[in-house]
Protein backbone atom coordinates (compact mmCIF):
# COMPACT_ATOMS: atom_id res chain seq x y z
CA UNK A 1 0.00 0.00 0.00
CA UNK A 2 0.79 3.71 -0.02
CA UNK A 3 0.33 7.22 1.20
CA UNK A 4 -0.53 9.94 -0.85
CA UNK A 5 -2.61 13.59 -0.55
CA UNK A 6 -5.71 13.74 -2.52
CA UNK A 7 -5.12 16.09 -5.06
CA UNK A 8 -8.69 16.61 -6.95
CA UNK A 9 -11.18 14.57 -8.85
CA UNK A 10 -11.63 13.02 -11.96
CA UNK A 11 -14.98 13.42 -13.71
CA UNK A 12 -15.51 11.19 -16.44
CA UNK A 13 -19.59 11.14 -18.85
CA UNK A 14 -18.58 8.18 -20.72
CA UNK A 15 -17.13 5.22 -18.84
CA UNK A 16 -18.39 1.82 -17.61
CA UNK A 17 -21.23 1.78 -15.35
CA UNK A 18 -19.72 0.77 -12.23
CA UNK A 19 -18.06 4.28 -11.97
CA UNK A 20 -21.63 5.80 -12.00
CA UNK A 21 -22.16 7.50 -8.79
CA UNK A 22 -18.01 6.90 -7.46
CA UNK A 23 -15.84 9.37 -6.43
CA UNK A 24 -12.55 9.06 -8.55
CA UNK A 25 -9.73 10.56 -6.57
CA UNK A 26 -6.57 12.29 -8.39
CA UNK A 27 -4.07 11.11 -5.14
CA UNK A 28 -0.80 12.11 -5.36
CA UNK A 29 1.80 10.01 -3.94
CA UNK A 30 4.17 11.14 -1.33
CA UNK A 31 7.35 9.81 0.80
CA UNK A 32 6.86 8.90 4.69
CA UNK A 33 7.76 12.98 5.06
CA UNK A 34 5.08 14.34 3.20
CA UNK A 35 7.01 15.15 -0.04
CA UNK A 36 5.29 14.40 -3.61
CA UNK A 37 7.28 11.69 -5.60
CA UNK A 38 6.15 13.27 -8.83
CA UNK A 39 3.90 10.33 -9.21
CA UNK A 40 0.11 9.79 -9.17
CA UNK A 41 -2.77 7.42 -9.46
CA UNK A 42 -6.71 7.68 -9.85
CA UNK A 43 -8.49 5.96 -7.04
CA UNK A 44 -12.35 5.24 -5.90
CA UNK A 45 -12.88 6.76 -2.48
CA UNK A 46 -14.52 4.27 -0.06
CA UNK A 47 -13.86 6.76 3.14
CA UNK A 48 -15.50 9.98 2.42
CA UNK A 49 -11.43 11.47 1.53
CA UNK A 50 -11.12 15.35 0.54
CA UNK A 51 -8.84 17.31 -1.19
CA UNK A 52 -5.78 17.96 0.69
CA UNK A 53 -6.10 15.15 2.93
CA UNK A 54 -3.59 12.47 3.52
CA UNK A 55 -4.96 8.93 2.32
CA UNK A 56 -4.09 5.24 2.66
CA UNK A 57 -4.05 3.72 -1.13
CA UNK A 58 -4.84 -0.27 -1.79
CA UNK A 59 -2.77 -0.44 -5.46
CA UNK A 60 -4.08 -4.24 -6.47
CA UNK A 61 -7.28 -5.07 -8.15
CA UNK A 62 -8.79 -8.11 -6.57
CA UNK A 63 -8.55 -6.51 -2.56
CA UNK A 64 -10.14 -3.42 -4.43
CA UNK A 65 -13.16 -5.35 -5.78
CA UNK A 66 -13.44 -6.44 -2.16
CA UNK A 67 -13.94 -3.74 -0.53
CA UNK A 68 -16.33 -2.28 -3.14
CA UNK A 69 -18.27 -5.83 -2.63
CA UNK A 70 -18.20 -5.99 -6.22
CA UNK A 71 -16.32 -8.97 -8.04
CA UNK A 72 -16.67 -8.12 -11.38
CA UNK A 73 -15.83 -3.83 -10.47
CA UNK A 74 -13.03 -3.16 -13.24
CA UNK A 75 -10.41 -1.41 -10.27
CA UNK A 76 -7.28 -1.81 -9.36
CA UNK A 77 -6.66 1.11 -6.45
CA UNK A 78 -9.03 2.44 -3.71
CA UNK A 79 -8.65 4.67 -1.46
CA UNK A 80 -8.83 2.60 2.24
CA UNK A 81 -8.01 5.31 5.34
CA UNK A 82 -7.50 8.70 6.47
CA UNK A 83 -3.89 9.03 7.69
CA UNK A 84 -4.28 10.59 11.25
CA UNK A 85 0.18 10.14 11.76
CA UNK A 86 3.03 9.01 10.16
CA UNK A 87 6.11 7.93 12.50
CA UNK B 1 -5.53 3.44 -12.73
CA UNK B 2 -4.00 5.87 -14.57
CA UNK B 3 -4.61 8.83 -17.08
CA UNK B 4 -3.11 9.20 -20.39
CA UNK B 5 -3.92 10.53 -24.09
CA UNK B 6 -4.62 8.09 -26.91
CA UNK B 7 -2.15 8.30 -29.07
CA UNK B 8 -2.91 6.26 -31.80
CA UNK B 9 -3.61 2.58 -32.59
CA UNK B 10 -1.81 -0.83 -32.96
CA UNK B 11 -2.15 -2.56 -35.58
CA UNK B 12 -1.33 -6.86 -36.05
CA UNK B 13 -2.30 -9.62 -38.15
CA UNK B 14 -0.74 -12.33 -36.61
CA UNK B 15 -1.85 -13.03 -32.76
CA UNK B 16 -4.34 -14.15 -30.42
CA UNK B 17 -7.44 -14.53 -31.73
CA UNK B 18 -9.27 -12.39 -28.83
CA UNK B 19 -8.01 -9.17 -30.51
CA UNK B 20 -9.91 -10.04 -33.93
CA UNK B 21 -12.14 -7.17 -34.15
CA UNK B 22 -10.62 -4.98 -30.77
CA UNK B 23 -9.32 -2.17 -31.08
CA UNK B 24 -5.88 -1.53 -29.77
CA UNK B 25 -4.79 2.01 -28.92
CA UNK B 26 -1.67 3.16 -27.61
CA UNK B 27 -1.96 4.91 -24.61
CA UNK B 28 0.90 7.85 -23.56
CA UNK B 29 1.09 8.15 -19.85
CA UNK B 30 -0.17 12.20 -18.79
CA UNK B 31 0.58 13.84 -15.21
CA UNK B 32 -3.37 15.19 -13.94
CA UNK B 33 -1.81 18.66 -15.26
CA UNK B 34 -1.76 17.27 -19.04
CA UNK B 35 2.26 16.51 -19.30
CA UNK B 36 3.56 13.38 -20.71
CA UNK B 37 5.31 11.23 -18.80
CA UNK B 38 7.18 9.62 -21.30
CA UNK B 39 5.75 6.17 -20.33
CA UNK B 40 2.77 4.51 -22.31
CA UNK B 41 0.80 1.43 -22.40
CA UNK B 42 -1.64 -0.68 -25.05
CA UNK B 43 -4.99 -1.29 -23.68
CA UNK B 44 -7.97 -1.98 -25.62
CA UNK B 45 -10.86 0.33 -26.03
CA UNK B 46 -14.18 -0.49 -24.62
CA UNK B 47 -15.41 3.25 -24.41
CA UNK B 48 -14.65 4.36 -28.61
CA UNK B 49 -11.93 6.56 -27.17
CA UNK B 50 -10.05 8.27 -30.32
CA UNK B 51 -6.92 9.52 -30.60
CA UNK B 52 -6.17 12.75 -28.90
CA UNK B 53 -8.90 11.92 -26.17
CA UNK B 54 -7.96 11.89 -22.52
CA UNK B 55 -9.03 8.41 -21.36
CA UNK B 56 -9.02 6.69 -17.89
CA UNK B 57 -7.10 2.95 -17.70
CA UNK B 58 -7.58 0.32 -15.72
CA UNK B 59 -4.14 -1.90 -15.92
CA UNK B 60 -4.95 -4.98 -14.07
CA UNK B 61 -5.54 -8.56 -15.44
CA UNK B 62 -8.75 -9.81 -13.40
CA UNK B 63 -10.54 -6.27 -13.79
CA UNK B 64 -9.79 -6.13 -17.44
CA UNK B 65 -11.25 -9.53 -18.47
CA UNK B 66 -14.32 -8.88 -16.29
CA UNK B 67 -15.12 -5.98 -18.55
CA UNK B 68 -14.47 -7.52 -21.62
CA UNK B 69 -16.71 -10.06 -20.31
CA UNK B 70 -14.39 -13.39 -20.86
CA UNK B 71 -12.30 -14.67 -18.05
CA UNK B 72 -9.96 -16.04 -20.17
CA UNK B 73 -8.66 -12.60 -22.58
CA UNK B 74 -5.55 -12.03 -22.63
CA UNK B 75 -5.98 -9.06 -21.39
CA UNK B 76 -4.32 -6.29 -18.75
CA UNK B 77 -5.50 -2.70 -20.00
CA UNK B 78 -8.32 -1.65 -20.96
CA UNK B 79 -9.28 1.87 -21.66
CA UNK B 80 -12.95 2.15 -19.39
CA UNK B 81 -13.71 6.28 -19.77
CA UNK B 82 -13.08 9.11 -21.23
CA UNK B 83 -12.00 11.81 -18.94
CA UNK B 84 -13.81 15.66 -18.90
CA UNK B 85 -11.94 17.09 -15.87
CA UNK B 86 -9.54 16.50 -14.30
CA UNK B 87 -9.18 18.88 -10.58
CA UNK C 1 9.92 -9.86 -2.19
CA UNK C 2 11.55 -7.08 -0.76
CA UNK C 3 14.28 -6.58 2.04
CA UNK C 4 13.57 -2.86 3.79
CA UNK C 5 13.95 -1.31 7.23
CA UNK C 6 10.97 -0.41 9.75
CA UNK C 7 10.53 3.57 9.77
CA UNK C 8 7.39 3.93 11.63
CA UNK C 9 3.84 3.34 12.08
CA UNK C 10 1.03 4.35 10.41
CA UNK C 11 -1.66 5.30 12.54
CA UNK C 12 -4.87 6.18 10.37
CA UNK C 13 -8.59 6.44 12.03
CA UNK C 14 -10.78 6.43 9.89
CA UNK C 15 -10.43 3.43 7.19
CA UNK C 16 -11.32 0.18 6.12
CA UNK C 17 -12.39 -1.99 9.61
CA UNK C 18 -10.25 -4.43 8.79
CA UNK C 19 -6.94 -2.24 9.65
CA UNK C 20 -8.84 -2.09 13.42
CA UNK C 21 -5.79 -3.79 15.49
CA UNK C 22 -3.42 -4.01 13.19
CA UNK C 23 -0.29 -2.27 12.58
CA UNK C 24 0.41 -0.92 9.68
CA UNK C 25 4.52 -0.24 9.21
CA UNK C 26 6.77 2.25 7.28
CA UNK C 27 9.20 0.09 5.39
CA UNK C 28 11.83 2.30 3.31
CA UNK C 29 13.11 0.03 0.68
CA UNK C 30 16.81 -0.69 1.26
CA UNK C 31 19.59 -2.32 -1.31
CA UNK C 32 21.20 -5.85 -0.05
CA UNK C 33 24.19 -3.79 1.28
CA UNK C 34 21.60 -1.71 3.54
CA UNK C 35 21.42 1.48 1.28
CA UNK C 36 17.96 3.10 0.84
CA UNK C 37 16.58 2.92 -2.76
CA UNK C 38 14.75 6.55 -1.48
CA UNK C 39 11.17 4.40 -1.91
CA UNK C 40 9.20 2.85 0.50
CA UNK C 41 5.45 1.27 1.39
CA UNK C 42 3.14 0.52 3.88
CA UNK C 43 2.80 -3.20 5.05
CA UNK C 44 0.86 -5.07 7.59
CA UNK C 45 3.23 -5.97 10.44
CA UNK C 46 2.31 -10.39 11.48
CA UNK C 47 5.72 -10.93 12.72
CA UNK C 48 6.16 -8.49 16.01
CA UNK C 49 8.58 -6.33 13.95
CA UNK C 50 9.95 -2.84 15.29
CA UNK C 51 11.08 0.52 14.41
CA UNK C 52 14.56 -0.13 12.67
CA UNK C 53 14.85 -3.93 12.16
CA UNK C 54 15.63 -4.96 8.88
CA UNK C 55 12.02 -7.43 7.22
CA UNK C 56 11.56 -9.29 4.02
CA UNK C 57 8.13 -7.56 2.59
CA UNK C 58 5.59 -9.71 0.45
CA UNK C 59 4.22 -7.46 -1.87
CA UNK C 60 1.27 -9.47 -3.49
CA UNK C 61 -2.46 -9.31 -2.76
CA UNK C 62 -3.41 -12.92 -3.05
CA UNK C 63 -0.19 -14.13 -0.86
CA UNK C 64 -0.75 -11.34 1.41
CA UNK C 65 -4.37 -11.82 2.04
CA UNK C 66 -3.53 -15.90 2.94
CA UNK C 67 -0.98 -14.60 5.47
CA UNK C 68 -3.79 -13.05 7.56
CA UNK C 69 -6.37 -15.62 7.10
CA UNK C 70 -8.66 -13.19 5.37
CA UNK C 71 -9.59 -13.58 1.55
CA UNK C 72 -11.24 -10.58 1.72
CA UNK C 73 -8.66 -8.20 3.30
CA UNK C 74 -8.09 -5.05 1.32
CA UNK C 75 -4.35 -6.11 1.67
CA UNK C 76 -0.84 -6.00 -0.36
CA UNK C 77 1.82 -5.91 1.51
CA UNK C 78 2.43 -7.81 4.40
CA UNK C 79 6.16 -8.09 6.80
CA UNK C 80 6.99 -11.97 6.75
CA UNK C 81 10.12 -11.96 8.52
CA UNK C 82 12.70 -10.56 10.15
CA UNK C 83 15.82 -10.53 8.42
CA UNK C 84 19.23 -12.19 10.37
CA UNK C 85 21.76 -11.23 7.62
CA UNK C 86 22.12 -10.97 3.94
CA UNK C 87 24.96 -12.52 2.24
CA UNK D 1 0.61 -4.99 -22.69
CA UNK D 2 3.48 -3.15 -23.86
CA UNK D 3 5.67 -3.45 -27.27
CA UNK D 4 8.82 -4.06 -28.12
CA UNK D 5 11.45 -6.20 -30.41
CA UNK D 6 12.46 -9.57 -29.90
CA UNK D 7 16.66 -9.44 -29.25
CA UNK D 8 16.97 -12.85 -28.61
CA UNK D 9 16.71 -16.35 -27.17
CA UNK D 10 17.46 -17.76 -23.59
CA UNK D 11 18.37 -20.82 -23.30
CA UNK D 12 18.28 -23.15 -19.86
CA UNK D 13 18.90 -26.32 -19.28
CA UNK D 14 18.05 -27.01 -15.81
CA UNK D 15 14.74 -25.30 -15.48
CA UNK D 16 10.50 -26.07 -14.27
CA UNK D 17 9.49 -28.82 -16.69
CA UNK D 18 6.95 -26.13 -17.81
CA UNK D 19 9.60 -24.83 -19.86
CA UNK D 20 10.49 -28.01 -21.79
CA UNK D 21 9.91 -27.23 -25.59
CA UNK D 22 9.15 -23.96 -25.46
CA UNK D 23 10.73 -20.66 -26.83
CA UNK D 24 11.82 -17.96 -24.20
CA UNK D 25 12.40 -14.66 -25.83
CA UNK D 26 14.17 -11.46 -24.72
CA UNK D 27 12.20 -8.60 -25.71
CA UNK D 28 13.49 -4.83 -25.32
CA UNK D 29 11.05 -2.88 -24.37
CA UNK D 30 9.96 0.09 -27.10
CA UNK D 31 8.66 3.61 -27.21
CA UNK D 32 5.79 3.98 -29.54
CA UNK D 33 8.42 5.81 -32.04
CA UNK D 34 10.64 2.18 -31.73
CA UNK D 35 13.75 3.58 -28.92
CA UNK D 36 14.56 1.28 -26.75
CA UNK D 37 13.40 1.78 -23.08
CA UNK D 38 16.23 0.07 -21.76
CA UNK D 39 14.44 -2.15 -19.98
CA UNK D 40 13.09 -5.77 -21.17
CA UNK D 41 11.89 -9.16 -20.24
CA UNK D 42 11.51 -12.71 -20.90
CA UNK D 43 8.49 -13.77 -22.19
CA UNK D 44 7.41 -16.90 -23.72
CA UNK D 45 6.82 -17.38 -27.09
CA UNK D 46 3.36 -18.35 -28.95
CA UNK D 47 2.75 -16.78 -32.30
CA UNK D 48 6.34 -17.58 -34.12
CA UNK D 49 8.26 -14.30 -33.25
CA UNK D 50 12.17 -13.77 -34.44
CA UNK D 51 14.43 -11.77 -33.77
CA UNK D 52 14.38 -8.31 -34.44
CA UNK D 53 10.69 -8.61 -35.07
CA UNK D 54 8.41 -6.46 -32.57
CA UNK D 55 5.83 -7.80 -30.93
CA UNK D 56 3.14 -7.30 -28.52
CA UNK D 57 3.55 -8.66 -24.88
CA UNK D 58 1.39 -9.38 -22.44
CA UNK D 59 2.91 -9.41 -18.69
CA UNK D 60 0.01 -10.42 -16.55
CA UNK D 61 0.20 -13.83 -14.87
CA UNK D 62 -3.54 -14.85 -15.12
CA UNK D 63 -3.73 -13.57 -18.97
CA UNK D 64 -1.12 -15.73 -19.42
CA UNK D 65 -1.48 -18.97 -17.94
CA UNK D 66 -5.17 -19.31 -20.14
CA UNK D 67 -3.06 -18.65 -23.32
CA UNK D 68 -0.91 -21.80 -22.84
CA UNK D 69 -3.56 -23.47 -21.65
CA UNK D 70 -2.14 -24.35 -18.52
CA UNK D 71 -3.49 -22.90 -15.37
CA UNK D 72 -0.40 -24.25 -12.91
CA UNK D 73 2.33 -22.77 -15.81
CA UNK D 74 4.91 -20.77 -13.73
CA UNK D 75 4.74 -18.03 -16.00
CA UNK D 76 3.86 -14.08 -16.30
CA UNK D 77 5.11 -12.65 -19.68
CA UNK D 78 3.85 -13.67 -23.18
CA UNK D 79 4.50 -12.48 -26.62
CA UNK D 80 0.47 -12.60 -28.05
CA UNK D 81 1.13 -10.82 -31.33
CA UNK D 82 3.28 -9.29 -33.57
CA UNK D 83 3.19 -5.62 -35.07
CA UNK D 84 2.50 -4.85 -37.92
CA UNK D 85 2.30 -0.98 -37.56
CA UNK D 86 2.00 1.74 -34.51
CA UNK D 87 0.38 5.15 -35.40
CA UNK E 1 9.59 -13.05 -15.91
CA UNK E 2 13.44 -11.08 -15.34
CA UNK E 3 17.03 -12.59 -15.37
CA UNK E 4 19.73 -11.60 -12.93
CA UNK E 5 22.47 -13.15 -10.55
CA UNK E 6 22.64 -14.89 -7.60
CA UNK E 7 24.61 -12.48 -5.15
CA UNK E 8 23.83 -14.67 -1.50
CA UNK E 9 21.13 -15.75 0.32
CA UNK E 10 18.98 -13.93 3.09
CA UNK E 11 18.83 -15.79 6.47
CA UNK E 12 15.73 -14.88 8.83
CA UNK E 13 14.80 -16.87 11.87
CA UNK E 14 11.84 -15.03 12.95
CA UNK E 15 9.75 -15.48 9.71
CA UNK E 16 5.95 -17.55 8.32
CA UNK E 17 6.22 -20.91 8.83
CA UNK E 18 5.99 -21.52 5.01
CA UNK E 19 9.62 -20.18 4.82
CA UNK E 20 11.39 -22.96 7.18
CA UNK E 21 14.01 -24.69 5.34
CA UNK E 22 13.24 -22.91 2.27
CA UNK E 23 16.19 -21.06 0.71
CA UNK E 24 15.43 -17.75 0.42
CA UNK E 25 18.15 -16.31 -2.33
CA UNK E 26 19.05 -12.29 -3.45
CA UNK E 27 19.12 -11.73 -7.04
CA UNK E 28 20.62 -8.81 -8.57
CA UNK E 29 19.11 -8.00 -11.93
CA UNK E 30 21.05 -8.19 -14.87
CA UNK E 31 20.30 -6.50 -18.28
CA UNK E 32 20.94 -8.92 -21.09
CA UNK E 33 24.43 -8.67 -21.64
CA UNK E 34 25.00 -9.16 -17.56
CA UNK E 35 25.45 -5.37 -16.58
CA UNK E 36 23.45 -5.13 -12.85
CA UNK E 37 20.67 -2.46 -13.07
CA UNK E 38 20.70 -1.61 -9.78
CA UNK E 39 17.65 -3.30 -8.77
CA UNK E 40 17.33 -6.74 -6.64
CA UNK E 41 14.56 -8.84 -5.79
CA UNK E 42 14.54 -11.99 -2.94
CA UNK E 43 13.02 -15.33 -4.33
CA UNK E 44 12.93 -18.65 -3.54
CA UNK E 45 14.75 -21.12 -4.86
CA UNK E 46 13.62 -24.13 -6.60
CA UNK E 47 16.48 -25.48 -8.66
CA UNK E 48 18.89 -25.17 -6.79
CA UNK E 49 20.89 -21.87 -7.96
CA UNK E 50 24.24 -20.90 -6.16
CA UNK E 51 25.92 -18.00 -5.96
CA UNK E 52 27.20 -16.07 -9.23
CA UNK E 53 25.17 -18.35 -10.98
CA UNK E 54 22.18 -16.68 -13.49
CA UNK E 55 18.90 -17.50 -13.00
CA UNK E 56 15.65 -16.82 -14.59
CA UNK E 57 13.02 -15.64 -11.91
CA UNK E 58 9.70 -15.83 -12.24
CA UNK E 59 7.92 -13.10 -10.56
CA UNK E 60 4.62 -13.40 -9.97
CA UNK E 61 2.37 -14.58 -6.84
CA UNK E 62 0.15 -17.05 -8.36
CA UNK E 63 2.34 -18.84 -10.89
CA UNK E 64 4.82 -18.86 -7.76
CA UNK E 65 2.24 -20.80 -5.60
CA UNK E 66 1.51 -23.68 -8.32
CA UNK E 67 5.43 -23.99 -8.30
CA UNK E 68 6.07 -24.84 -4.75
CA UNK E 69 2.78 -26.82 -4.64
CA UNK E 70 1.09 -25.00 -1.59
CA UNK E 71 -1.88 -22.50 -2.67
CA UNK E 72 -1.46 -20.07 0.62
CA UNK E 73 2.44 -19.79 0.48
CA UNK E 74 3.30 -15.73 1.07
CA UNK E 75 5.38 -15.97 -1.70
CA UNK E 76 5.82 -13.91 -5.03
CA UNK E 77 9.25 -14.73 -6.36
CA UNK E 78 10.90 -18.28 -7.71
CA UNK E 79 14.20 -19.11 -9.37
CA UNK E 80 12.75 -21.23 -12.05
CA UNK E 81 15.84 -21.52 -14.31
CA UNK E 82 19.78 -21.67 -14.44
CA UNK E 83 20.36 -19.52 -17.40
CA UNK E 84 22.71 -21.51 -19.91
CA UNK E 85 23.30 -18.57 -22.56
CA UNK E 86 21.01 -15.53 -23.82
CA UNK E 87 21.34 -13.84 -27.45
Amino acid sequence: MIVGRVAGELTSTINHPFFDGRTLLIVDRETPDGEPTGDYLVAVDTVGAGRGQRVLVLDEGNGARQIVGCSTAPLRSVVVGIVDALG
